[in-house]
Formats: structure tokens, C-alpha cells, sequence
């Protein structure tokens, strides 16, 4: 006899949906499927015998510290480490500008728990990241989209845009997940004009920019804001709060990012954190610094550009073999995703069905549009990062030959 | 010049404070303070060289699934080790009733954003744990509080709080936070069978049970309101919620924690988890699992008995000693932490100024209590499980100084 269901969940919720790529990480645990899914990296570029002696001396030098409780900021000398990593771009951060989190899912997390009330507007672009739409969902937000094109963020549909009043603008300026592609430098320039003069804070993503293929690094946009403050101010009041991670430089497994922020916005965020997981599990901090110290990071991260500018070209080479005419993508200069789109009157999501018979995988892009899935339906998601490229050659070939089957009804 | 402050905070995250106690961590980074502040476990037990040989073996037999992305629910030999700890109370939870969360922290967050909507009432113990006062506060709860005594919760006062209608009821039945005292058999019976006759869940925070020092083991109230529905039942549809963790008989600086709950719950806050923090870093839980698999974790929390039992011991014996007439504490059969009470016309927050000039630190009681802080005035927490016998005895002999100083004033 079942016993009454005394659990309110509350609306929000209630109408959280585990997200589709979560979903599809689980069907594709079948080894027979070729997934370009997931938004993984490259397990063969994990540095596991430099973590493996970092973890060893970190527990022997210091293991009582590592497995004690810590502070919430984080570990001071990683937060150094990486305050440092921008100095490249003229901005001199303090430690009281950056936030250890455990996964840039956190970072997000916390910046909602800061910013957004329930039923708040929120600016994302089109299409954007579902892992932030979900989360800013739970919290209630409501959405105002801007549409992108191979420039990103089409920045003259931004005032209109701001004058919805918006909380803020989540944006993915480098290497967009999922669409791939980068946000000039002059658009940069024209968001940052734009935020100041709406009052509009900016959250800038960042976790793919260090994987560049080709071309010049562009300034992040935290870097720009802080040229307009002139570099006195040392990021004390600016208008963006920059999301940066180690998943896709290191190792997603470990869960570790950062935010940088004015030390007024960071001071709440540990408090906030305080509350969400006490502080970020400190032996990981401690171990990754110990890995990544002394020039390491960069050298790994050379190492990790040549294996994914190989996969981006064996994929592009492969779906210009295979793919029927009337398709698009995108050309990315870096990261782990491209963007497709399929020929007129082909739906992805009933592509998939046809693709997962034939064991391979994809997202399909009308989860990516927060307002109009709809505007999705003909596009879909490849990662690149994760397949080796006969793998990547054998389920662009099977995709190709769905995409034409699928076409021929 | 200064730049216009785009930032509109939350009302809830304005009035956030940073908690007493994290507060109070800063100031007793000083080594010559002898801290009964915190929570902190001592750190000679931490199993550091058998950690240490765990995470070599994951990282050596298993890195790249230890460094990649992971599912939500947690790693699944780590799960079901978890709910074989429960078969001793003739519960038998299967994998679909527990979550891995990144710290007890954690899963009150979860909890929360499953079933609070801003100012919805929450029952919770008068003392109680501050940092579940924090987090409930961040969700706009208004709280309705039930006194405690030596048997803990005072049961016979909750149909009254049952009727003004709260989402849950948040209660640390075993060596209690920050009281020390347990709830007794017969009223952790009249809690559930009244949780089930008003309807209202209860969040069973169950981090020190394991610490017992004296007397039999109490059944946590998952096994009691199992029992109430019948083995049969597998717990589908209970109304508890049990958190778990391993911060106190593994380490806290792992952040490794669960949540134990029927399955339409847990299923829930797996995606609520997904939006959390994706997952709890599966590097931190399969060397955790590996050190604590085939026995170890038994043998190890013998070990932390002992050094605890005899920390509180000597603290007990110190107390005796040293403070004066007019003062009462409990004897805690367990756990970390003891509650002691001034004579009459002290009050702890401003002897603790004292007290930290004599460096010797402690937290004052009002920070425990959810609604009228002024009731906690008189108390103090002490913590037994981080110091050594001999730095207890000195810290304890200073308080009794510190509190003889502030009795003649």
C-alpha cells in the first residue's frame, strides 16, 4: 500500500529536465558507438603520470593539509598561478579577484544564486550552452536571446537587446560551444561599450581559449573591460565576471575552474560558496597546482592543439567527403565542437534516431535555443576532441550515409 | 573615477554573512591559538598512507576514467558500498536510492533547491548546525524552531510546529551540532510516525554517527521509517532524506558525501546535481572507494574512536578543573563537539573577545539559533577532535582563566 507522497517539489524543479547531453553520455556508454556527443576531451592527453606524481607528493610533503578542511577562496597558490596567466593581457589581478569552483557548473551556479531572483530576464545568445540554460532555468530566468553568426554575438542587436533589462549576458566569446565560432575583436570592443553604458554586467565563459589552432589570440573580454578602467584600478568595479576552467587543459574529472571578478563580487561568491560545497576539495587544488607549476600547463597545452587541430581536420576533410550538398558548418579555429546544419526540411533530433541504428551519435541543435527550440531543428553538434581520427573518418562516413537515407524519405 | 556598479545582488545573497565559524577559521590560522572552533577532525588520523597507495592504484589502473567527465549519480562501486553500510539496520537500499554529492554542504544545497521556494517555512532544531541555517537562509526560508535537551529534539512539541506547515524538518539526530546529544529511540519513533501523520519530509543530517564512543548504536531514522513502511517497500516512497558523509571517518578536505532517499528524489536532484557541479570529482571518489573497500573503513573509524573518545575525556576532566561553579556542559556519548552554558549574566560572544587574547578560541552560541539568537547567549561550542590531549588541557585551563577574568568584571 504506497504511503502518501509528502515531498513539494518546487515549480522550478519540478521543470528541470536532466539535460539532453547528460542523457545521450548514457546511451553511449556502448562502446560499438562512435559518439561525437558529448562535449569530452581527449582521454590520451590526460596528463595521468605527472598527476600521478603530483598526487604522491602532495600527500607526502603535505598530506595533512590536503585532506583537512580548507578555505573557501581556494588554494592561494593556484589562485596565483592562474591571477598570473592573464597577465599576458595587461590585467593585473589580485588574489581577492579570483574564486577557486569545482567545475565552471559551479561558477555558474554561484553567479546565479548572486544575480538571479526568480522569473529575471537573462541575455543569452542564440544558440548557446544547454548546461547554462538549465542551470539559469532552475533558477527561474526568463529569456532574451541575440542571435550569432561566423562573428559570434551579433553585437548591433545588443541595445535593443539591453533595454529588456536584462540581470546580465551570459556569453561564450571563444570557440562558442556549440556553434564554434569567435567573437571579433571589435564586436568584443562594441559589448564591453555597450555593458557600461546599459549597466548590464557581462558573464564571459571561457573555457576553451587557450586550445587555439590557428590565428591570434583574442583579448578576453574581462582583459578589455579592463583597459577601459585603465589599469589603476586593478579590476577593483568592472563590469565582467569571467568564468575560466582547467576541465579542457588539464582534466574535466577533477572538477576544477575559477572565477575572476571585481573582490566586492568575489567576497559574496565565497560566501555563496560557503553554502554551496564548503570550498572545492583542496588535495585536487593542491595537486593540480602541483602539476601544472613551473611552466608545465603551457607546454601541455601545445601538446593537447596538436591532437584536437588534427581531429578538427580529419572531420572537416571527412564531412566534405560525405555529407550531402545543401549542408553547412562551421570552420572552428579552435575548441572541441563545429555546428552543422542540415539540408531544408531534415529535422536533426529524427536524424538521430536514424544515427543511433547505426551507432553513432550527435547533439541535435534545438536544445542550444533558449527560447525557440525550434529555430535548432535543422542544426546539430559534432565534438572533435574526443574520437581518434579513424574513429571520427568511420562515424562521419555513417552519419553521411543517415543524413542520406534520413534525406531519401 | 569610479565606474557605475552594474551589480544588482539578490536580496537573499545581500543579507548572506560569511558564518561565524569560517569567519573564526581565519583568525586561528594563528598556531598559537588553541581552536575548539571548528569542526575540524583530527588530522594524525587521516589514513594518509593508505590514500596516498589508492590514488597511485586508480591513477595507474584506471586514469583515463578517473580524469574524464562522469555520470551525476555517482561512481557506482562507491554507491553500492554506501547502501551496504545500511544492510545492519535491515534496510536494503539499492543504487537508485543514493547520490554522491560533493560534501554534506552539498546535499543540504540540493535538498533545498528541490523543495524550497523562497520564504517557505522549514522546521529545524533550536540549537542547530549554522552552516544548514546559512544555506536555508541564501533560499529565503523562515524558520520555525523545536528545543532540544539531553534526548535531543523535544518531540513532544512538534505536532504544534507540524501545523504551521513547513517543506521539511532538517534534524541532526546523533551527537548533534552543535549540542552533542543524541535522540532518544522513542522519540526518534514519535518523529516519524508524526512525519507521517502530518505529511511533512524530514532531512536526517547523520555526519557523526559512526563516532561512537560508549553505549549502543541508535537506528537512524531512514532504517525507522523503512521499518514503518516494511522491507518489502525497498524504500520507494519514504518521507526521510539521509545525508551521509565520509568527511569525518575519511577526510573533509575530499568533500565526499550522499544522499539517501527514494528514488523519485533522487532522480531529481541528480539533475539538480547536474546543474550543480555536473558531478563530484571521480577521481576524489574512486581513490576514496579504494581506500576504504574490503574492511579498511571499519577498522579505521576503531582508530578515530579511541583518539576521540579519549580527546573528550580529557576535556570533560579539564572542564572539571578549571571552570567554575554556576557553568553546566553535556557529556556527548560521541561525535566532535560539547555545549557548555555560563552562569548567569555572561554572555559568550564577549568573553570569546577575551578568550582570543588569551589565544584560546571557541564559537559563541547564537550563531546556532535560527530565530532568536539572544537565547544562545549564554552558550559555547567546543570541539574535542582536533587538538592534541596536551593542547586541550592548556586551552581549556586558559578558557577557565579567560572565564574567570569576565565573571569578576
Amino acid at each position: 500500500m504506497p504511503t502518501p507522497w509528502p515531498y513539494r517539489f518546487t515549480q522550478n524543479a519540478k521543470s528541470t529536465q536532466s539535460s539532453a547531453i547528460r542523457e545521450l553520455f548514457k546511451v553511449t556508454a556502448n562502446p560499438e558507438v562512435i559518439s561525437f556527443g558529448g562535449g569530452l576531451p581527449a582521454p590520451e592527453v590526460f596528463p595521468i603520470e605527472a598527476f600521478k606524481t603530483a598526487c604522491d607528493k602532495v600527500l607526502t610533503t603535505n598530506g595533512p593539509m590536503a585532506l583537512q578542511y580548507s578555505n573557501s577562496e581556494g588554494y592561494a597558490p593556484l589562485r596565483e598561478m592562474i591571477s598570473r596567466q592573464m597577465d599576458s593581457f595587461g590585467l593585473k589581478l589580485g588574489l581577492d579577484n579570483i574564486l577557486i569552483t569545482t567545475g565552471t557548473q559551479q561558477s555558474i551556479d554561484l553567479i546565479s544564486k548572486l544575480l538571479l531572483n526568480n522569473a529575471d530576464r537573462l541575455l543569452v545568445e542564440d544558440p548557446t550552452f544547454l548546461g547554462a540554460l538549465q542551470i539559469f532555468g532552475l533558477f527561474g530566468a526568463r529569456f532574451t536571446t541575440v542571435p550569432t553568426d561566423s562573428d559570434g554575438l551579433q553585437t548591433e542587436l545588443l541595445p535593443e537587446a539591453f533595454r529588456s533589462g536584462p540581470q546580465f549576458m551570459y556569453v561564450i566569446p571563444t570557440f562558442q560551444n556549440p556553434a564554434g565560432v569567435t567573437l571579433s575583436l571589435k564586436r568584443r570592443e562594441a559589448l564591453i561599450t555597450l555593458s557600461d553604458q546599459y549597466g548590464i554586467p557581462i558573464v564571459e565563459d571561457d573555457p576553451y581559449s587557450a586550445l587555439r589552432f590557428e590565428g591570434e589570440t583574442l583579448t578576453p573580454l574581462l582583459a578589455l573591460d579592463a583597459a577601459r578602467l585603465g589599469t589603476a584600478d586593478g579590476y577593483a568595479a568592472g563590469n565582467v565576471i569571467y568564468c575560466g576552467s582547467f576541465s579542457k587543459t588539464l582534466a574535466p574529472g577533477l572538477r576544477l575552474a575559477w572565477i575572476a571578478a571585481p573582490p566586492e563580487v568575489i567576497s559574496k561568491l565565497v560566501q555563496i560558496k560557503q553554502g554551496a560545497d564548503l570550498h572545492t576539495p583542496i588535495f585536487v587544488q593542491m595537486a593540480a597546482y602541483e602539476t601544472l607549476r613551473d611552466g608545465f600547463l603551457e607546454k601541455h597545452i601545445q601538446k593537447i592543439r596538436a591532437v584536437y587541430r588534427e581531429r578538427r581536420d580529419v572531420m572537416l576533410a571527412a564531412m566534405d567527403e560525405h555529407f550531402p550538398k545543401g549542408m553547412e558548418w562551421t570552420h572552428p579555429a579552435g575548441g572541441l565542437f563545429l555546428w552543422a546544419r542540415l539540408p531544408e526540411g531534415m529535422v536533426s533530433a529524427e536524424l538521430l534516431r536514424t544515427a543511433i541504428k547505426m551507432n553513432v551519435a550527435f547533439v541535435p541543435g534545438n536544445s542550444f535555443f533558449a527560447v525557440d527550440e525550434k529555430a535548432g531543428e535543422r542544426y546539430f553538434r559534432l565534438n572533435f576532441s574526443n574520437m581518434k581520427p579513424e574513429r571520427i573518418r568511420e562515424g562521419i562516413r555513417r552519419l553521411g550515409q543517415a543524413i542520406g537515407e534520413a534525406h531519401k524519405v
